[in-house]
């Protein structure tokens, strides 16, 4: 398996969301697997535990980039964990092992990594989440995945 | 002197700002310092240095945490300048160093500094800056400084 | 391929080894990978570069924790690359991503790793690099990647 | 008060000392202060503590960088803490905020904090600590002071 070449999605979202982000989530996990794309996320649960799901209920491939030291912190969807004991500093690190970013619903940590993605120059699609300039909106994950697929970012 | 017991207060915002917000951090730096809290910054230029330089015109007292692993990058008006070699993730400690945020202007930085201050449960108050829930909206620096003093956060 | 249960075995050392560090680097990365387990290191040159090119050349994993922002710094023989940002405080998270520690050679960097992985309760086996009570002695690579493997640490 | 041209010499080690190294670190805060120069430590207990203690006896200045969140982890003899969040690798920002770091017993801590600083080519004094090379060695507090006020660091 060629894990090098492979575009890098990160997907964003809080721990907690309504249904229909959790459906949303795991819906672009699976498109972004099927599309031959590594998933990046934060390696918690709600949004990322629901788009890991998505993702490996297709045979994808999935990086989760933790706040703390304990690789155990991820939940069961992750394929390679990375423990940062940064705390909400690990936020960045989202951001910056992503080629482009998908948030989904989503507070202030969310805010964060939409914020870092703009300053790393990632595109930033978002699904019902904030309503912030240099955002691209999305009506559903087909919509973003599509998106984020295209490969018009140098 | 004492500064211990003093209120942090924290100003956010751009580097490259407009004549406008240059004034106003300027003044809130200075009414910080009058009203005996420590400035604290991200220690560069633009919205940083004009707030420590009206900080430093009364006497005040500046911390700023600086992106880079040199104390030399820290502006002139800093008293106490912290290297983090963190990058970007030294936007956390921005707020994590502050009781209370005031954010003039700014772009994705200052909106990373924003959300981190909402993460950690500090008052954030804006002036002509980002239109996120969870500010509390100030027409100017005389505003912000009076409500960034009340000490009714826990 | 599963990643969750396999063993991670971090090899930390000097990017500019002598020729029987960069030999013994090789040979360990090598071994790692037909014993099933994963290579972690720091993702830049010299020992990090050996170890992971050993490692491919039968196929293995590699995973390459950067100081840098950029994915493109790490060698052409790490899989995963990780972009941190954060500097040298990136050692930090070579030491925390890996269940055992294998040092080779090295000098200041790579002290902050062993001294790392002796804070997280890590093992840490040392060929020819510093002496340091802490470390477990190893003669070859042989013997380093063996203890490796043994799990006797909780 | 001038705090931008003084020399901040940093002091490091253990959290559990014995005896000995608590009288020689807090021996060493109060000839820090006394000779002008400002204290860098990591603010928490044992040398840390010791150290602070001794400056603030005689009027000194005290930084703290604290692994943790809050600023309450400060011991009570710091006058700037910083909050960090970031644990362990907070030792990276011990180092980078000393111009020269005198090492008093201490464990694996303590070894990265040594290693960093040689790693940020700053003089590196130690006192009853662990032999590496690049530590200047010194018999007692008077001695290791001495030395880092010598401004013979670029």
């Amino acid at each position: 398996m060629n894990f090098k070449n492979k575009r890098r999605i990160g997907i964003i979202g809080g721990s907690k969301p309504d249904r229909m982000s959790l459906h949303f989530a795991q819906k672009a996990g699976r498109l972004i697997a099927e599309n031959g794309a590594i998933l990046v996320c934060g390696g918690l649960g709600g949004v990322m535990e629901a788009a890991a799901r998505g993702a490996k209920q297709v045979g994808g491939f999935t990086i989760g980039i933790l706040p703390g030291t304990s690789l155990k912190d991820a939940n069961p969807f992750i394929d390679v964990a990375i423990a940062t004991g940064l705390g909400y500093s690990r936020n960045s690190l989202v951001a910056l092992n992503s080629d482009v970013l998908i948030a989904i619903d989503g507070r202030y940590g969310t805010l964060t990594e939409i914020a870092y993605g703009c300053i790393y120059g990632k595109k930033v699609i978002g699904i019902e989440t904030w309503k912030i300039d240099g955002i691209i909106k999305a009506k559903d994950p087909e919509e973003a995945v599509k998106q984020a697929l295209e490969r018009d970012i140098p």
